[in-house]
């Protein structure tokens, strides 16, 4: 206490503490980490969207009641995964673009921003979904949102190769294979929207054929793209 | 743009500063941030169900009738501590698989997701059990929840080491004895299904018979465990 | 115990592990970690002001009805996505600000802590301006809430240059620069209250008058400022 | 990839990537990243207590009618002000503990849990507070909770310093120091619960003597403190 450093005053109770700063929260590393955060935020609050079913027709304690009382839940549920694995999986993708970028700039943080919204709006449709699972509008707002997604990961892409953001340049074949399959899912979600109106179940499965699809496009994926995209 | 170093353009008023990725935000770690933030979260949200009570019968500022409104919570809060526990337990489980572990690859990181969606769904049982905890059915759904939780810990172990992930392959009985004690709650839960239909509370208390098991597995755990499972 | 690394006692069946520190987690890096986390939860947390419309005039599954009741939902998205961006900037600008600093001290935690408290308010206007926007009170709290953050970032850059934390002294007119940035937009919130009496959306027009403003004060930067502000 | 790692299958379409572990994730700061979350969570979750007026007596467009109406939510939004003080000074308080560690053990943990189960309840004391503040019972209620807290603050250092977690042995006279300085605020509490009876306002008030109460603990710091606190 003796031998004060810069801005400790003397005299006083308590001297003013200094905690400086170490090499682990850098300026990239708040992007991810913020990033990180508004995903887990929005997976883990698609749970408050299902309810609790404040009474039962008969008696509380019934079990028949309550588990008819559930029954009813069951579409919300559903919803409930159905946004966990969306989430999840454009959480897997930002992961897997952030690994390749050895730096950000001003405007991929804004963009960043922009990115969220979308991720942080889809509690919203999620909940829509399950509330009007029956209604092809529910279906449309649901794709709609995903659509926005996929098409912000493409930008951010974007953005970062021509600023230079990847560890190296990827070549034109590189980018454009990776391109294709960060928007193939939005035509998937363009193609199921009519759909939607004859069988809203049929235009959900439609976006689960982005799986086959993702592993189609990583058959056709260019001979060097394994040293760009590890 | 090529001489320039970080992406400077002259004459711009504001120059696209570049924040350079430091060592601190891998992808390992990213998967362990985003599985803490999960936690967190879930276990916040936790007091959400709890609700305040919109009005109170009588006297808005008598203190008899908010305390007993508050009465009225208190299952609600017995519920919100309950979840906390099972959380904050879930949590610390999976605080000790990661330290065993050197990496992670795709698979761990998709199976994480699954395990996560289970983890993010635990308030709403939680909220039926506060609101219904006399219903066996309640009693059941917790337990349905906490069984797919600990069966996709003994599936993320399993993975892990079918892929090498841990610092040192472990000997058969070390994993044996392991699992066995990730699944040992699983038989608990299901154990106390039926009972929930004689009474509630018991089959609650059978499940933190959790405890004692633990502390009983532990006793059989093989001389060599310590080395792997520190 | 003396003799035994790490705490573990003799014939314990679970001996108590301990996990050192690293470096990983200072004091500076949790106040930054702390208020990352504040301002992703605030941002995530407008999504559930939005609410889901729990039934539609006419037939659930009329795609007109629930394409009605969405419509009804508009202001809500619209203010969610206003919500979204302003606390996304408070967050870009709180981010500049910490990274030209070397250290913190417990004023400046003790502030922090004040700010974020109106961040953590900002989901309340935001609601009240979706439910509300043609009506000029709902555009003054906005703005109020608004212009506090605004004011507590000039309080935590002016207590940050009088307890020395910043990299390098910045010299006055960086100083006065910088601040004239940070509370320009204070100017511009109170500017729109008058107006919001006339029309609520030429009030929020003006507050997006913050970008121009920061572009023609990007001009008038003085010539060293770059050595200060990165 | 031609030289494969251990893990990686030959003839699959997308090798199973690997991500190794870096240093940054121990499982100290997991701990400290997970208080750090739930503290988050807990003070941004406050604002969703506050809530929207669903409708305004009168116009929606008046804004003497809207006025009105959040007027009627002033003391819920004192109570989130309230609460967030309060939550983010024991968020000081726990920064400032886990500052002088070097380590954590299973049993600081599972009393992390413990503690955290308390903090997370903290909104809801807090939303009575806001519906209720004219009436002592939920005075009381925030007031419990508070010393909860505190009292697991106190369980935790007394835990850290049995077990050697501290940096240095702290010396009898310090620890006493410390310890009274962590519990002085329950004996606060307590105080204020009959009071609250007489008057909820003035019970309130009692809570914010800690300030002046801690600054007078502070002169009576033993000389040899400042080693061991910084």
């Amino acid at each position: 206490m003796r031998s004060r450093r810069a801005g400790q005053a003397e005299g006083e109770p308590s001297p003013p503490t200094r905690y400086p700063r170490h090499g682990g929260a850098g300026d990239f590393e708040r992007v991810v980490f913020f990033t990180d955060a508004v995903f887990a935020i929005a997976m883990t609050l698609l749970v408050v969207e299902i309810g609790v079913p404040e009474r039962v027709a008969g008696d509380a304690d019934d079990p028949a009641a309550l588990l008819d009382a559930l029954g009813d839940k069951a579409p919300l549920v559903l919803a409930f995964f159905i946004g966990c694995y969306v989430i999840g999986s454009y959480w897997v993708a930002h992961h897997r673009l952030m690994s390749w970028l050895v730096a950000v700039d001003r405007g991929f943080v804004a963009l960043t921003v922009v990115y969220l919204s979308f991720v942080a709006l889809l509690p919203f449709p999620t909940a829509v979904l399950g509330e009007f699972g029956q209604n092809p509008v529910s279906v449309v707002a649901f794709a709609v949102n995903m659509g926005a997604v996929s098409t912000m990961e493409a930008v951010l892409t974007s953005h970062a190769r021509r600023r230079h953001l990847f560890r190296e340049e990827w070549p034109a074949d590189v980018y454009r294979w990776y391109l294709r399959g960060s928007l193939s899912p939005v035509l998937l979600f363009a193609a199921s929207m009519p759909v939607a109106f004859v069988s809203p179940w049929l235009a959900i499965a439609i976006w689960f054929l982005a799986i086959p699809l993702g592993a189609l496009l990583d058959r056709l994926r260019p001979a060097e793209a394994g040293r760009y995209l590890p």
